[in-house]
């Protein structure tokens, strides 16, 4: 019997959007408790990436865990925010030593949160870390400063875990934790055990990656700690709901997460700017489900023959036969 | 009942194939006869695009002719070939006017084959017309060269149908015919009634496109004269089987071909470099029989309904219960 | 004598900037006044593109051409916000007609605003109007209602000229006015003879063009406007310095305005997150300025002849020797 | 004094050239030994990188050496061909185990020519071993196969030194070895001395790397074997003249090269599909010298100083005026 899926999402997609252009945001604001009112309202989610400090001054960390454990929600992440204004150039790798000290600290300053809500891990999203204009940055020494900032956060406390979460791009136009494999080599560097990755189906695309190559790249080494599901043309990280994109894709790394035995939760990290959230995270789910659903029935065995001869039109037939039903009728 | 659908393909997708590096070729050669054998052994086929001329010199159209009929086929269209090695630089547009001419004369020479063979079009494909580098061509001059070119071989035959097949690059790094409205613009000025488009899936993913939008915009204004299928991964002309990598946007593309009451062909275009062509041609027929008869299933009224309403998350949950199967099963 | 250059501005460059991370802006909030002294602090520009509404609710008209005037500066366009929270699901195209309506008011109230401050076009820029997800609308209605809502504003006041800025996409992922040449087939259909395009030199990147093309594809049909300069990677607005990113294509646009015979603005739309705004401004002035000075001294005959013979190395060759130098130096 | 640049070539860019449109090749056949006479006409090259069987079966490499040396010339590099119709399904992954022998045999065999023609390294373009279709293969897999087939080639002479080409895409629509990251990962695993990285300078922009990064990421851990120069539009490898397209990204590769202190070749790999080679060639030649040049002129402590304050203006100031001169002109 297939084991029942857990769902988690990012409690910023229950929150309030704002851009560029909509600088009046695409709703009200919405407090962290409200928020967490949404995600209970998904009703399938069992855990919560938050993001810390909360946005409202006097909110105590207490307070949150009560409003988690009320709607049967639990933390399984801490993302410490690196990445708002006092940050702009940078966090790990800022040019000015005092702000790259702020950082480690704002990112230390998580871990007794992560330890007191009990969450699994505490997530580094560095995403100004990187650079906007050819020449305006020396590569190797914001490397250095990414490494050796990430290494005295990590070793602070053996007893935590912690993620690099990478992306191509955005907010920086180039971020130095950008693939991968650029992320792997990285962790070997810092060569912390308490260091992983988590990985976002999303941001894969957008490296214009194979998600599910990388995905077995990663959980190889010992290094997934989490995954991210939504989808996006592969131009942005347009963080839509889950297959509404590309389904073969989400369907192949679907197909890897089960095949390295993956029982931790499928995360949910969407930006639905002009949709319900709580609809948008339901219709990921549904998705997610529905693809384990297809994989159920796919011929494993038939699968793995046509992959050992490498013969793309047999794989794509059992593939295509899942979603577009029996391939033989007439018309 | 809905109607049957009818398929065609280029007849160069059972011929060899040969890139810059596999310059010995992916298979042996392959004769114009051989390919309509191997056409006919598709089994589903029933027009064919030939070109012009052929690569024997001693065969004759009215061989090809018996050997199209034999297998039950007939010819859709005669694209003659200007993008071989005389015209490198350029067909229509050529620097020199005697290679302009002779391009000319070379589209010409396809008007009577196409009459004999009963084609209902003489197609052009003007891949070399465009440039590779900033700075080497004269835009506007590009643009009147190709204008005046096409209106002479139209305008030489108004009995025949003529049509423009758009592509966004490759051979030539940049083409003129680039997208759908780029061509449309030209087709204004050339202003010909038997002059239309013909318009490729492959060819407007790889363009950015939204194909499903496009083949609207040319249908509308009446110049739609045939669709080609195939697949690929927007950044090249992979000419993969149909729904392989884009399902979702290959559906929506079926759905307005529907919706515009298309009874022309389906033509195949595809370079199956390391898979069987006659294979490959039916997997590609295969999925847009299904991809038919998953549209036969939609609640239109419903999706309608949910456009209308531009509700991206009502619209995506009938289109997922397509592929997906029922969406509120458990797991 | 060369005719000298006359620069203009977005007045939102000045102003402050945020995004979906940096929830609490890359800088203080900055008011329309305080804007328009950073304009004049440049000490280059002569005109402004400016948003309408303000955001000062009791900010009057009369007090912005007051501040403008003294720091030497008229309204070269009025730019409604058709792109905020209320039009978030689109301007022209929402599918709401209550919205429509509001949409059509709003871009209507800058006219009697563009008269007053003498600005030579309203702007739409109808960011809003697309899509995100497949299947999320349907292409021909939203082509309809975009066409009927700008006509009904254009026709309102033929005294006053209208363009509309085309952009590949953002904030809505897909954009219904994506390029130079989709724009043009509206024009068409809007037949209005007040109606041009203001072309970005970076939307134009960011939609694969080949800028210097389709500018004199609008401007030998009578339909360009404005254009606007900035930078960018090619997959997203990044709106940067003038030729930080690409050098070459920049002088090639450049050419093709003078070629044209340009003797507008050149205004500037960029958003320097991290950089001083002024600074910012003045280091486009000069790449501007730098670059019509290279196009001094090329050897316009040579480069004629070139292109007559697409004659790729010699093109290039010539355009190296600007940026390079002497290139026959040895080392 | 600086030191003199010494540049070489692949030899195929002198050859001929197909594609699979201009099947009749864009020019007529050219023998290894026609190709070395071309290369020395350049009359600035020291050193080549052949190919490997000859296509002639009964030229010896004794016959080759001859010619290289009276025309100046050296062997740098050894290419063995293993991506042609006999490779088409992979080399060192091809699903078959009798082909993925007959790729490791060819490699051997380039070793003893190498040491014949006293050639620095031998090269790995491993462009068929990838995939094209989603669920094709098994990624593991191909991995697997790929780690053991190279390390079996490379520890079978730790005389020779051994490098691997990336490349991002092409002829495989998917290739294994896609980025400079992956690569490292790749060696990591091999473990092997004699092993590094040719990096293609076209290569990197294509895998949307930042080359001036990659560069010194692959030189620091020791791994940079030798680098080849060319330019294209980022999508696909157009092997185009250097400098050609992307100046500001060239000049920055060209820096970091000089940062690393570089003293090996700087190679050229093109295709000048419609361009003389030997032009072609020259035209790369003076773009990699006068890069070279401006960057003697460049205040390197500024530049510095500007990187270490990750000011993106004041570099771009530094580095525009090389490209444009003197900014502070008026006009």
């Amino acid at each position: 019997m297939p084991q029942k899926l857990r769902f988690g999402a990012g409690l910023w997609m229950f929150g309030q959007f704002v851009d560029r252009y909509a600088t009046d945001a695409y709703g009200p604001r919405v407090g962290t408790l409200e928020a967490i009112d949404r995600a209970v309202q998904v009703g399938e989610l069992s855990a919560i990436d938050i993001n810390f400090p909360f946005p409202e001054p006097d909110l105590t960390v207490g307070r949150v865990k009560e409003a988690l454990a009320k709607g049967g929600l639990r933390a399984a992440a801490v993302t410490p925010v690196i990445y708002n204004r006092q940050f702009q150039k940078g966090s790990f790798t800022h040019p000015d030593a005092a702000v790259r000290r702020s950082a480690i600290e704002r990112a230390k300053s998580a871990i007794p949160v992560a330890h007191e809500l009990g969450a699994d891990y505490v997530k580094f999203w560095p995403g100004q870390d990187g650079f906007d204009y050819p020449f305006q940055s020396d590569y190797v020494q914001l490397w250095d400063y990414a490494v050796s900032g990430i290494r005295e956060v990590v070793t602070s406390d053996p007893k935590m875990r912690f993620a690099i979460e990478y992306k191509f791009k955005e907010p920086r136009i180039h971020i130095l934790f950008s693939t991968a494999a650029r992320t792997l080599l990285a962790l070997e560097e810092i060569a912390a055990d308490n260091l992983g990755i988590v990985m976002d189906l999303g941001h894969s695309l957008l490296a214009k990656e194979t998600p599910a190559e990388e995905v077995q790249l990663i959980a190889r080494r010992g290094k997934l700690t989490n995954v991210e599901l939504n989808d996006n043309w592969r131009d942005w990280d347009d963080d839509l709901t889950v297959g509404s994109v590309h389904l073969t894709e989400s369907l192949e790394f679907v197909h890897a997460l089960r095949k390295i035995g993956w029982t931790g939760y499928w995360m949910l990290d969407q930006f639905p700017f002009r949709e319900d959230p709580v609809e948008a995270a339901r219709a990921s789910i549904r998705a997610i489900r529905a693809l384990n659903r297809l994989l159920d029935r796919v011929d494993l065995e038939a699968l793995r023959a046509a992959q050992d001869r490498q013969d793309a039109l047999a794989a794509q037939r059992l593939v295509q036969r899942l979603f577009l039903g029996e391939l033989e009728g007439s018309r």
